[in-house]
């Protein structure tokens, strides 16, 4: 298997597990629960297949990572009591999903054609970052990602190097730089509290 | 007039008039009931167009819906006060409209070739139930069908009987089929108060 | 510099100070606020685009809508305290953006050949308020345009008299024709504090 096949696969399980507590903690039913993790996991690469024109998204045309995403639903829904004890892990997790979508997302913006530095680092902005924006527009919340965390930020960083390496290396190094600088400035302001600023009224 | 389009008309008219009385309750002006109750009607089939990349939505394409929605918000604005004590007739209705668009939606995925189980489901879930996620959105609701009714689970279990059952037959019996499964568990469920678990906090 | 790619660089301008000011409300951080201003500025062209099956939407193929949408959103920080002073000016440069992105709107039909009077009006109409309904649906808002004001109105009636008159004069009588109509219809509504009715309950 490969690495990016791997982190993808853990990503999908950290974003369809957030998606299923988010559900659960707004009291929604079964169903509710399974359709939060499965939008929260190929929500973002819906949105990017959706503009860019893909006959079917990724997630349609191929069901894995939705079975992944029901399984994930199902596991929460049994451990729901002890997986609160792990919310360090779950961070990890989420960290390493959001580095491997937004990988994923520039490689989807190269293997297109579609190698502006702009659209590079929006489709992986959005494959990294859609799925919570749904999910929380769903849960009636304003999403996550507005609010103060650097979590774009680290998304569009992590992209923007992507496009840098992609010019002068092959897709495989790029891939894996774009993934190892957006969990690492993830990783780095999780760790000591870094927000980005708000306006004081 | 096929049954089919019947249903589909039917359908069409209960899920704007819902549209039209929460944009009421939620006391939004005149445009606001209307724009409630076109998006209620047509926005699955507009989720759906646009996921499987059709060229123009089929409620753009041809506007007759959205006419049936609009002279569906107008019949509300005028008799706002007696529709209130027609909430059965509605809701009948409303589960006529499911079960219609949860067959036509799976019927669109047959007719684009788009016929692998987990497609044709997704497609006619999305058929079904996206007008009342989109109108529960945009009246800062967490949608509805999230919560605690068998309303999903019902639009599934059709799909999953179209799938099984157009592999044998024609599309005709399918569509119908699925129709008649869908409406069935949607009635049963209203009728005896059945709901989707929720996990006790 | 053609009269309607200025009055479409107003519109953006002020549409996506308008984003950077809900956000700010909102107390979202500096990414929350950029990202705001970007979606109300652009929004409804991706939605047009996106529903019209375009490759690729304007906003991304070519980046400097969401430039200047940036450069609106860090204008808006830095001179915060200033803005709120000039209420009047906004509202002004807000109904221009509506007017120039109906136009616009309205102009990608016809130049698509979607020119039936319905698709014409869906998309002028989804152009010039889709980026609002957007930014309120992401603010935990129930979108403004659907609440009290003649805002869809004006660009409905716009659109309606682009395709009225491109049926006998060229494209380009029939945008400025779309813009004057929307605009004064807007600014008459503003200035004489004119609202559709809503039902009292």
């Amino acid at each position: 298997m490969e690495f990016i096949s791997m982190v993808e696969l853990i990503g999908t399980v950290a974003f369809a597990i957030s998606g299923a507590l988010v559900a659960i903690d707004k009291e929604l039913d079964y169903y509710g629960i399974i359709f939060f993790a499965i939008i929260t996991a190929v929500g973002g690469g819906i949105i990017r297949d959706t503009l860019i024109n893909e006959n079917l998204p990724a997630a349609l045309a191929n069901p894995v990572f939705v079975i992944i995403s029901i399984a994930s639903a199902i596991f929460v829904i049994v451990f729901y009591r002890k997986i609160n004890r792990y919310t360090n892990v779950l961070q990890l997790f989420d960290a390493i999903g959001l580095a491997a979508f937004t990988a994923i997302g520039a490689g989807v913006a190269a293997e297109n054609r579609l190698d502006m530095p702009f659209v590079v680092i929006t489709l992986a902005l959005l494959t990294g970052t859609g799925g919570g924006v749904l999910r929380d527009v769903f849960a009636k919340e304003i999403p996550f990602i507005f609010r103060k965390e650097i979590y774009a930020v680290a998304s569009i960083t992590g992209a923007a190097f992507y496009y840098l390496i992609d010019r002068f290396t092959g897709d495989g190094i790029a891939m894996y730089s774009c993934f190892a600088i957006t969990l690492i400035i993830r990783l780095v302001c999780i760790k000591n509290d870094i927000h980005l600023r708000r306006i004081v009224k």
